[in-house]
């Protein structure tokens, strides 16, 4: 596909890592609104039980609904980041996670969950934002 | 965003039709080189227990391993499609989906599933294909 120049992918993949960085702080500090602040006011994401929340207010809300619940407690990581661009302004990220501190419907901690998301991520008027999120929880042993 | 002429946007708009079609009909008659023909070469697709897989290569043999095996009588369907334009050669494909005739490890048939899938879609040199691929199953009541 389109090959970028190397300044502009570099300051590409910087930025990218920096709103990946806020999302893993914004949840850690149940600042949903922090975590989410490199989303574009009308990004998808599709959670890990298949529900597809429409824009950043929809996402903030519902999650930040579990963050008074379930996920009080809980620590995510970012295991693996990978980008691979499709044009200059425009790329694909996976990353892979764990979470740790999750609590069931009976408030008891769970075992270590994972997953990967992958994000389609685009500039607009020199930002970097999310567009699209799919995440999955794995189930399987990591073969990435 | 940017927002697409219109022509533009309506040729693409059904040749991403198309290949979600023969996604179906590929599936449906087990035929994968032609259900993928519209994934790019270097194609990443993260399948329902977040198993990574990379390149369509690797996306025909394992998910034709399943189609030997525990598809080999489904039935899909694709059951919804939303196209979002984020560039006038680039956008992110929703797309839910049943699966009727699965079987479990023991062999006997499983319930309906269903899901949906997040796809990133790109035109070069005039022609779409996906890029990456994410599924998830969906367990709760549809909220799409």
């Amino acid at each position: 596909m389109t090959t970028a120049p190397k300044a502009l992918k570099d300051g590409a993949e910087e930025q990218i890592t920096r709103a990946i960085e806020a999302f893993e702080t914004g949840w850690n500090t149940h600042d949903l609104a922090a975590g989410f602040a490199f989303f574009a006011e009308d990004a998808d994401f599709v959670n890990v039980v298949g529900q597809w929340w429409r824009g950043r207010f929809e996402i903030v809300e519902r999650l930040g609904a579990c963050h008074a619940d379930r996920f009080r407690d809980s620590t995510l990581r970012i295991t693996s980041v990978s980008i691979r661009f499709l044009r200059f302004d425009v790329a694909v990220v996976h990353l892979t996670w764990t979470l740790a501190g999750d609590r069931g419907p009976d408030g008891r901690g769970l075992p270590l969950r994972r997953g990967i998301i992958t994000l389609t991520t685009s500039r607009y008027k020199g930002r970097w934002s999310f567009d699209a999120a799919q995440n999955t929880e794995q189930f399987i042993p990591s073969t990435t």
